[in-house]
C-alpha cells in the first residue's frame, strides 16, 4: 500500500507545470481529501502525496467529494513518514497556524507562491506540507520544512478548513504565473541545484549520528529538541547540493582531527 | 421569516469595517452555506445574505458545517428576492464561471478586491453576489450588478464549489486591505535575539581553526573560496546568539569524539 519514493523525473512528469506537491499529513477525512483534491486541479495541481491516511485507501468519501477530480486521487501516493514524501523534494514549506517557538521564515502563500512558481519554472521540485485537522503538523514536521507558510485571517477565527487551505495556497500559485524572478534565486546564482530532502536527511544523520557518538546529544529528553533546533538552523541556510557535500566534508574532518593531527 | 431591507446604516454596523456584504441566491445546501459562514469569517466578513435558501431556517447542516462561525448565521438576512437583497448597496459584483453574452466590466478578484476595499473604506457598501450551485446566476441577478467576477481557475476544472469561491472573494478583500503576516513574526522568533557579528566572527575563527588543524583547509589556494562559502551557508541561516552558541557545542563535541568514545 506504500509507495516507493518518486523520482525526482517521475514527480516532474507528474506536474508537468512544475507545481508544487501537496501533501496531507495524517489526513483524518475522505472528505478532506477529496475536496483537497478537487480545490487541487481548479488551479492546475496534480501531486498529492498522503501520509498515513485515516482508514482504508481508496476511500469512498474522497472520490464523493472530488467531484471529477478523481484523476488526482487516482495517482495520489501513500507514504509512511513524511521524511519519506518530501525526499525528492528541493524546497518545502510547512502551513501553520500558530507561529511556534522555532526560528524560520515566516511568509504570507503570496509571497511565496512567487518564489515557488519561479522554482518550479526552474525546473526544481517544491512541496506543501499540510497537518492533520484542528492539530496542525508536528514539530518535527515543520523542521523539515524550510519555510513557515501562514494564511492572514481574521485573528479572532482563524481556523481554515484543510481543503480551504489547500485550495488559497493552489490559487495564489495559479496567479503567480506573471511572478519575477525572486532575490533568493539570484542570489544564489545560475546552476546550483538546491539540495534535495533526501540529501539534507542523509546530512542530518550524518550530523546526528557523530553528536550521539560523542555524547553531545546524551540527554533523552532533550534530543528532540536539540535535533530539531540544529536542523532549523540549516534549512533556513536553503543549501545547494554542493554546500551539503561541503558540510559533511567539515563533520568528517572535525571528526577525524584527533586520529590525524591532534 | 423574511427580514425587511436593511438601512445602510444598518448594514455599515453590521459589518464595522466596511466589508461587503455576501449575498447567496438560492443556495441548495446547509452545508455549504455553513460553509460559507464559516470562510466568511476567517477572514472578517459578516453580513451575510440569503435569498430563498432551500429548506428551513435556521439550518441544523448549516450550523454544524460553520463550526463556530454560528454569529454571522444568526444575523443573516433572509429575502424573497435578488432585487430587495442588494437594495442597499452601491457597488455589486457577480461571480460566473461563463461569461455570457452580457456587456459588463470583468474583473478578477485581485483587482475586484482593491477597488471595493477603497470603496468601503470611503463609506460605500459593496456587495458580491452568488449563484445556486451548479447551475450559477440566473441572467436577471447579474444585471443587477455592475461588475462580473471570474475566478481564474484551471480552463479544463474550473468548477468551484460555493463556500470557496466565497473564500477567494473573502481572502482578497481581506488582502487589499493590507493584511499580511505581521513583520515581527516573518522575522523569526520571539525574543530571539539575533547573533552579533562579533559572535559571528568568532564562531567562524573557531571552526576555521578546527579545520584548519584537521588538514580540511590545507590547500592554501583554495582556502580562501573554501571558507567563504562555509561562512555564506551560515550567514544565510541568520542565526541568534543561542543558535551560534549551539554550534560551537556542536563543533567542540565533534572534534571531541575521538578522544572520548572513538
Amino acid at each position: 500500500m506504500v509507495d516507493s519514493e518518486p523520482t525526482k523525473r517521475e514527480a516532474v512528469e507528474r506536474t508537468p507545470d512544475g507545481g508544487p506537491a501537496i501533501i496531507l499529513v495524517d489526513p483524518q477525512l475522505g472528505e478532506n481529501i477529496g475536496m483537497a483534491a478537487r480545490a487541487m486541479l481548479n488551479f492546475g495541481l496534480t501531486d498529492l502525496r498522503l501520509v498515513r491516511p485515516r482508514g482504508a485507501w481508496p476511500n469512498a468519501k474522497a472520490i464523493a467529494t472530488a467531484v471529477g477530480a478523481h484523476p488526482v486521487l487516482d495517482r495520489a501516493l501513500l507514504f509512511d513518514s513524511t521524511a519519506d514524501a518530501v525526499a525528492d523534494l528541493q524546497r518545502l514549506a510547512a502551513t501553520t497556524a500558530r507561529l511556534r517557538d522555532m526560528i524560520k521564515d515566516v511568509q504570507a502563500p503570496r509571497d511565496w507562491a512567487a518564489a515557488a512558481f519561479a522554482e518550479g519554472a526552474a525546473g526544481r521540485r517544491c512541496g506543501v506540507l499540510f497537518g492533520r485537522e484542528r492539530a496542525g503538523l508536528h514539530n518535527d514536521d515543520l523542521a523539515l520544512a524550510d519555510t513557515l507558510l501562514t494564511i492572514p485571517t481574521n485573528p479572532v477565527f482563524s481556523s481554515l478548513n484543510l481543503a480551504q487551505t489547500v485550495l488559497l495556497i493552489g490559487y495564489e500559485w495559479r496567479l503567480a504565473g506573471g511572478a519575477r524572478v525572486p532575490s533568493e534565486i539570484r542570489r544564489k546564482g545560475h546552476g546550483a541545484v538546491p539540495a534535495s530532502q533526501g540529501e539534507l536527511q542523509a546530512f542530518y544523520d550524518h550530523l546526528e549520528d557523530e553528536l550521539d557518538r560523542s555524547g553531545f546529544l546524551r540527554i533523552a529528553e532533550k534530543r528532540p529538541r536539540m535535533v530539531r533546533n540544529i536542523r532549523n538552523i540549516f534549512n533556513r541556510a536553503q543549501m545547494t547540493e554542493q554546500e551539503v557535500r561541503t558540510l559533511r566534508g567539515v563533520i568528517v574532518a572535525l571528526v577525524e582531527k584527533k586520529g590525524k593531527g591532534g
